[in-house]
């Protein structure tokens, strides 16, 4: 007599869940072997770390028994792509995105311990890169051996392919090119993107899309050097009341982008959308907890949950100018600086994005104050139809590992997922278990062990699920 | 045959500047000496130096021949003291005001020398404090000496007072009560200060009031730490967004300052002194040079000149919020900070300016903003009237020193003379030979060694015709 699929799956669970657990310490030493390594892309100075971080990563997906692991060079940090092929004739092809490379991390930004020296305490592990996404990419070794371990199988059950990247957390400046150079190798039936979160330990959910990102550095210059604000304050022009007006004339009072063109070509929400979002348990004192915020703010006529994932934002994300150090300095100050990011949804282009803001600055300034301003390399937004077999996989994996319903979020931050959708002409869905309270970009970083293991069980429950699944 | 006035006064420049001459090198041996002393009154660090700077200056008047010396301790930095009787009876009475802190200054801000280390090149000293203020305090102890020297007198034609402060640059914050608690001590018939400038090298001018001095810091808090900007963009308040609003609401598109109160009991420019002002040379090009700067910028409806002496202003002189570092980091930042100086005129009062501004300032945050606002000790604005006797005396010395027509100005700067007026209940009136070219406040701040000498000169010559003039 032949097991039903539910009591199938059942077996497999435990299964998968039974490995986990033999594999478990190991499994946290060896992540955190990983975060030690500072991979932070933005700073030059940590360029080595980050191929460093990349090496180890290679090294790590060897031993999970990846048949073939190549470092993947760009112009800028280099990346890590693995490949382990079903054999079986027809299995579906998934490509696993995430990323190696880390936000910067200093002690003295008010982090508990060292950022780069894990410390595990209360179910938690805190360091730089514990969810975002070192974390969230490991878990997907001990997924496939768990995969292997509760089928018997030797190779899993899809072409199983890793893409980790690190450029992310600089804006994935080559990613797309790289992309591009290996479409070939990467080609897949359906793009994973483990580098998202879901809504809380006890509302998993699935993320369906992301915001895009354009990120630029404006740099506006007046008096030669700094000179006295007694002689000369009221009668020049000042950079740094420059920099503030720019910074303010950026919204209007309702919170609406004013740079014309903004809004171009953006889909509204459907007012099944917003159901669905309004459906989510929002409990919106504990969201400002998690936010560490004293008040919601934001455009007028959307709830904060269409603020961070369905509206485009402008940002301030630094400003400086002038005397920062203690006491006063009655100066006007030679130079200030802008540091902007926009978050942008679908509809939205970056390079149409970043024309509109360029030309929208230019036309600020007073006589007397030139500026420079440098874009990064943007990200686009992406989003994935609800009714896609693949996503409903990707539901069906996580239900089982969970326990319990999965609903859909969307993802305010953002990833290169969409030059993946464009290039591979495939399908993203996201596969992240990380909470909001991890503290993403933020001192004390951390990881939920228990979400970090779920997803674990979820990897290893997804890919027999996707193989039985036309993608 | 006596001499008439006139060949007196020549006979004794004469003489002056004979002494001067033989003198010149060892007086900028010394000068150089007080200059290496970094008295960094804004920088707790250098509290040392600011008391060895006192200990310096003291016994450099007791060598000058100054028989009452002494340091007056503060609860911040000491005040030097020195008085030197004239011994004859109804002499009047003059007190000398400088400083002898200096504002911050470091290689790496744009200095082509160690700004502690004097260099004298093309018949200019470079050196932090080189014209702001040890110069000008400094030519008083020649002066003095060419004045005994030229009239053959052992001690001054006037009572002459010194007082020295040490923390000019942190905005006198206990001058007052220090002027309050000697005020029998420093009881003067006229109060010269030295510590502004002159139109230029070929137009001296006496300066006739200075503006006045409120200084905050703005501290704003948003979310309690960094948090993502992918995450929460778009939906809580930015602090670094509410301190660039903060600063672009001070001005109305006039350029007017927008706090509601600020321009009450202003005394508007009479059409007499706009003509005055009018008469100068002025030059917008070569001002522009000067200011370092690429177009003129202010209030509506005046003139630079009306702008930089007669008008109050709002200036920011330090902003920052955020990530400054390289490349980007997508945060909304836990918290942003602004530096704001008000210039004031005669007719507004600090502490009202400082009631006002810090109202408005509660008034313009959003929800989820927490602020704090310091206040640093304020400076009154002060104006001498032009008929004033002793003013005129100034401007005889000065036109004999120069040889030229001395005209009017006034000094957009700050300077805590209106204390020593409003205290001593004596006239104020300035005698400086700074020029805009020199630096203030700024890298490679710098003395004409001509117009120092000038300036011993001057000083030489005013006691004489100070003591033969009623004031
Ligand atoms: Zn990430
Ligand atoms: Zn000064």
């Amino acid at each position: 007599m032949s097991e039903t699929p539910d009591s199938a799956v059942q077996t497999a669970t435990a299964a998968v869940r039974t490995y986990i657990e033999q594999h478990r310490a190991a499994f946290l030493d060896d992540l955190a072997q990983w975060l030690r390594i500072p991979s932070v892309s933005a700073q030059p100075e940590h360029d080595a770390d980050v191929r460093r971080s990349a090496d180890w990563l290679a090294a790590a997906l060897r031993e999970t028994g990846f048949p073939e692991v190549e470092i993947l060079q760009t112009p800028g940090a280099p990346a890590v792509f693995a490949e382990w092929p079903s054999g079986e004739p027809g299995a579906p092809t998934v490509l696993v995105y995430g990323h190696h490379d880390v936000q910067p991390a200093a002690r003295e930004d008010g982090w508990h311990s060292d950022p780069f020296e894990p410390v595990i305490t209360d179910g938690r592990m805190y360091a730089r890169g514990a969810a975002d996404d070192k974390g969230q990419v490991f878990f997907h070794t001990l997924g496939v051996r768990a995969h292997l371990a509760a089928t018997g199988r030797t190779a899993p059950a899809v072409n199983l392919k890793l893409l980790i990247e690190g450029e992310e957390e600089s804006g994935s400046p080559h990613f797309r090119a790289l992309v591009e150079e290996h479409a070939e190798r990467l080609a897949a039936d359906a793009v994973i993107v483990s580098d998202t979160g879901m809504w809380s330990e006890d509302t998993p959910t699935v993320c369906t899309g992301m915001r895009g990102l354009a990120e630029c550095e404006i740099q506006l210059y007046g008096p030669g050097q700094d000179i006295h604000s007694g002689s000369f304050g009221g009668a020049v022009p000042n950079p740094a009341t420059a920099a503030a007006r720019l910074v303010a004339a950026l919204h209007d009072a309702d919170q609406h982008v004013t740079v014309p063109g903004f809004y171009d070509g953006i889909a509204e929400l459907t007012d099944a959308e917003r159901e669905l979002f309004a459906e989510l348990p929002f409990d919106e004192t504990e969201w400002l907890r998690t936010a560490r915020s004293g008040a919601t703010y934001g455009e007028a006529g959307f709830s904060t949950l269409e603020r961070i994932w369905a509206r485009p934002t402008a940002e301030v994300n630094g400003i400086g100018g002038g005397y920062q150090g203690p006491g006063g300095k009655t100066i006007i100050p030679a130079s200030a600086m802008v540091k902007l990011s926009f978050r942008l949804v679908a509809g939205q282009d970056p390079q149409h994005i970043e024309k509109r803001v360029t030309d929208w600055v230019g036309e600020q300034l007073p006589a007397g104050i030139r500026h420079e301003i440098t874009w990064s390399a943007a990200t686009r937004p992406c989003l994935t139809p609800l009714g896609h077999p693949a996503l409903q996989s990707v539901v069906r994996a996580m239900s089982q590992a969970f326990g319990t319903k999965v609903r859909f979020t969307r993802e305010g931050g953002s990833g290169p997922a969409a030059d993946l959708q464009d290039v591979l002409a495939a399908p993203v869905l996201f596969l992240g278990i990380s909470v909001p309270s991890d503290g993403w970009h933020a001192p004390n970083e951390k990881v939920e062990l228990d979400l970090l293991f779920k997803g674990v069980e979820t990897a290893a429950l997804l890919w027999s699920d996707l193989a039985a699944t036309a993608v």
